[in-house]
């Protein structure tokens, strides 16, 4: 298409709100539109990077034996009743009633749906296995949208749900997804996907797996091993701590740390390691507000995933008011009086002499040993995995810890969803089971701007071919000259005969326009036709991201293009 | 694919809620299941027919140089409230509130959204004209969803704006876009849809045509003239009438109408032509219940959408109370006392001898001569053109009343957007204007259930190959049979090997379930593989519509069907 004709503004000036670059690009760039707080319109370049990212997705979920289907994107709230999940997911689940006063619900993920689409067809073990996927709009009511299309509101995600009669051919089909995703991210540009295990959250089960870019500019934390292969989300990387004893046990004494609030200071002021402290973190449950202490070491931070799994509720950090009778800086397990659920992280086990909170203000304990003085307590694991810690792999201390932007997920669900919602089939023996299910997630806008976030330098997006929003940017500059502007009229005709894809750039701008243009559009190939090339009897042809840069003979201009656009499409 | 694999099932028995034969059809075919009140998950073959749709509209869109963009289904109501409909619009707008307490809505049809995509990018004369389309899901909450996929409350839309500088360069557009639809709808396989003039309704504007399927199971009502090419949807269809006088004046006179309600009834009791009768049909204004009383000439029906159209504002039909005043039965012009709204219908005007209510139970004028008892009433077109009535276009006695599908409508809408929402452009003169707009929309399920009403039998849908889920169904009859398998798996093979969509029957059933099975899945090429056949040297080759069916020999199957395809595809 011409350019000139296209919707959508291109502009220079960084967007004050874009806190990373794709974000910045892809607005600059006239790829898409802010509409409300995480809901963009789309312009043509950006529908055209994801139709071609839809394309690849269908193309290895058929592959795989996946079977298309078309979910509502409004769902009556009675579905998610019946798998539990009207009441136990917050408020990212949007509720609302229709005109008849009906509750419904906007799907921001299709268990539910999937199961009762095929909850009749299922009746027998030998429909198994199966797998349905839509590619379709999706709402989850985030607190805080941000950095584009990483996290928003509304947005385009496949969604497919694998049925299986057994827990290994769940994993065998598993397995396939697996490798799917990772032709799915070599395909679209970003090879260097990650896959680590990862929290199952709201979506149940126990084995779940994500699908990382690593960049710093990630909302994900990351914990990798650098001597083996061990690569886990924070959220569920297991924290193994050291407890070698390092002072000697000492009687339980009650201190004076006026002012000292913080573990730190507390622990500077007595001139004690921090290894040897017990810091509180405090929450509540959303529920009912009712307080959760967790101790853990000093120098470690609470995972609160691993918190809210252990609780089976949702929590957020704690309100400290007079009334609840914690001590705000001074909270600790010897003598804490009041109703709360305490918790205690097994860095803390088998250290002899720990200094805490008093529960008094300004007052500390020296020399706790929580064995003798607090009774058998139960240790859990409710700690971040730290950078240099051990690895829960392999034991080494080489842990490091990277940040992520999630671009796909895979989940085992179990019976989670088939069991409530009671989809049986029968099997050999006419005995009924419920099937155990799978689902695999990808974000297609968050994976445009995922590529984007790979692959772009200050002026723009460098799109990989497959994904691109065309094959050729086709400038002529100085459209005002005959000669040029015929031989350029003459190429985009020819090319797309070809049913080569290009972008026809022949408006009367100044050419540091054209290639700003260019350069925000992120076209893989770039002819230049001009009249001082025209004059050497060839055009320029060169990459975005400037690997080639040739100038090629007019009559071999069409053949020339064909070639690098096979070349970089191998 | 194979058919053995496929999720969703089919089954013999109509089900009792179908009332048209495409939904039936499509329920017992396995092609989609109600998921809550008008809201359907689609299962595989009506996936694929879908998208082949699509991919139809999205070249011809891209023809007239349509851009693809993508809006979002869920809009702040601020937008809504920038172009007046947020207030405007019924209840079939979802209003819904996020977890910020923000104002939203789900769109129902994206004028908004599209003027608020490109208000900053037409800034200037010279971008005009442009049209953006997007194929995306939409919301409308009907009151009363029906008809399978005729009627719904969630859908996937084409819907179309187009944005110019004159009135002139819109009718240019819009007649192109008039010619696309006939494309489209000739392509999937309904070429003998007609435009009926429309009512624009919510949209605004003036001029509007919709696209009708004419069929009895439609449900809206179409005029057409039998003696021109005039044709309206009944809603925007003038009403023409002829008052010859067929009664002297007389003098008014209240008689008794013991127990006569209805305008028949008095006429038959007072033996006066109904055509002397002056009816009164009461509604209330949906805002505030205020009433409004139309009198018109008792054979005629109100036209509720000219009325809506004359008072700006929506009705209903009233509930008449004790305390109105209004006396129902007798309700009549004369001496009607009370704070109505009173309208009288063109088909009054000139007669000078009506009977009428004489607002006392019981009574009815007769006599009544508007013009003499009354005074000077303006006169409107308030009532529904009629079977053999006068076509406004050509005159003749030869309207004819027919009930169609509306599969497609487009709709000139002026400044009714730009200019609330202030979307502005300078022309050549550094003058400020609001662009022109036009809209387009197709609904895409809706066009694949029509296709199914125009093209089916008591067996199933006979889907028109540029459509149908798959263009060859090959089944292999008695799979047990070795040498039938083998060969119908090699046929598989090389018709997939050849980018031919094979749906593969190789199932342990019986012949009769295998074509009951094929006929509800409506492929239009049938290939039977049987141990008769194979005996005979050679396979069976039959279309869904029995057109042709023919035995051809083995090894000239496959360009066989490779012929009746290019045959069906032309």
């Amino acid at each position: 298409m011409k350019l000139e004709k296209m919707v959508g503004d291109r502009f220079k000036e960084k967007p004050s709100d874009c806190v990373i670059d794709s974000h910045a690009l892809m607005v600059r760039g006239g790829y898409m539109k802010n509409v409300a707080n995480g809901i963009y319109s789309q312009f043509p370049p950006l529908k055209r990077v994801t139709e071609k990212i839809e394309h690849i997705i269908r193309e290895e979920m058929d592959a795989i034996d996946g079977q298309e289907v078309l979910f509502p994107v409004a769902l009556p709230g009675s579905l998610w009743e019946e798998s539990g999940r009207f009441e136990s997911v917050g408020s990212e689940l949007l509720r609302f009633k229709d005109r008849n006063h009906s509750q419904m619900i906007l799907g921001m993920t299709h268990e539910e749906a999937a199961v009762h689409l095929v909850r009749e067809y299922g009746n027998s073990y030998t429909k198994y296995p199966f797998m349905i996927y839509q590619i379709q709009t999706k709402f989850r009511d985030e607190a805080r949208p941000r950095a584009g299309l990483i996290r928003v509101r509304e947005f385009t995600m496949k969604d497919a749900y694998s049925f299986h009669t057994s827990q290994e051919d769940l994993e065998e089909y598993y397995k396939k997804c697996y490798d799917a995703y990772m032709r799915i991210f070599a395909r679209v540009g970003i090879p260097q996907v990650v896959v680590v295990a990862s929290d199952s959250g709201m979506m149940g089960g126990s084995i779940s797996h994500e699908y990382m870019l690593l960049t710093p500019v990630g909302e994900d934390t990351i914990v990798l091993c650098g001597e083996c292969d061990f690569r886990a989300n924070m959220e569920a990387a297991e924290c193994i701590v050291e407890n070698s004893q390092k002072l000697p046990q000492e009687e339980l004494a009650l201190v004076d740390t006026p002012d000292k609030h913080t573990i730190e200071e507390v622990c500077e002021f007595l001139k004690l390691p921090v290894e040897n402290s017990c810091k509180a973190v405090v929450y509540q449950r959303n529920a009912d507000d009712s307080y959760v202490v967790l101790f853990l070491r000093g120098d470690l931070e609470a995972n609160e995933t691993k918190l809210t799994n252990y609780l089976g509720c949702a929590i957020h950090a704690a309100v400290i008011t007079e009334e609840c009778g914690l001590k705000a800086g001074s909270i600790g397990p010897y003598k804490l009086e009041g109703d709360y659920t305490v918790l205690y992280d097994r860095s803390l086990e088998g250290v002899a002499n720990l200094c805490c909170g008093g529960n008094i203000d300004g007052k500390h304990y020296t020399g706790l040993d929580i064995g003798r003085d607090i009774g058998g307590v139960e240790y859990g694991d409710f700690a971040k995995a730290a950078d240099g810690g051990i690895c829960p792999c392999c034991g080494k201390k080489a842990l490091k810890i990277e940040r992520g932007i999630e671009v796909g997920n895979i989940f085992q669900l179990g019976t989670k969803y088939t069991k409530p919602m009671k989809m049986e089939y029968l099997d050999k023996d006419g005995e009924k089971h419920n099937p155990i299910m799978g689902c695999y997630g990808i974000g297609v806008g968050r994976l445009a701007a995922s590529v984007c976030e790979a692959s772009h330098d200050e002026y723009g997006p460098i799109w990989p071919i497959a994904i691109a929003p065309w094959e050729v940017h086709l400038c002529c500059v100085r459209a005002d000259d005959e000669e040029s502007h015929a031989f350029a009229d003459k190429l985009y005709d020819t090319l797309q005969k070809k049913h080569i894809e290009v972008i026809y750039d022949d408006r009367s701008v100044r050419a540091g326009v054209m290639f700003s243009d260019a350069d925000l559009l992120g076209v893989p190939v770039r002819v230049v036709v001009s009249p001082r090339n025209m004059k050497n009897g060839c055009v320029e042809i060169v990459t975005r991201d400037k690997s080639v840069s040739k100038q090629v003979a007019l009559d071999e201009a069409v053949s020339a293009i064909e070639e690098l656009i096979m070349t970089l499409s191998s």
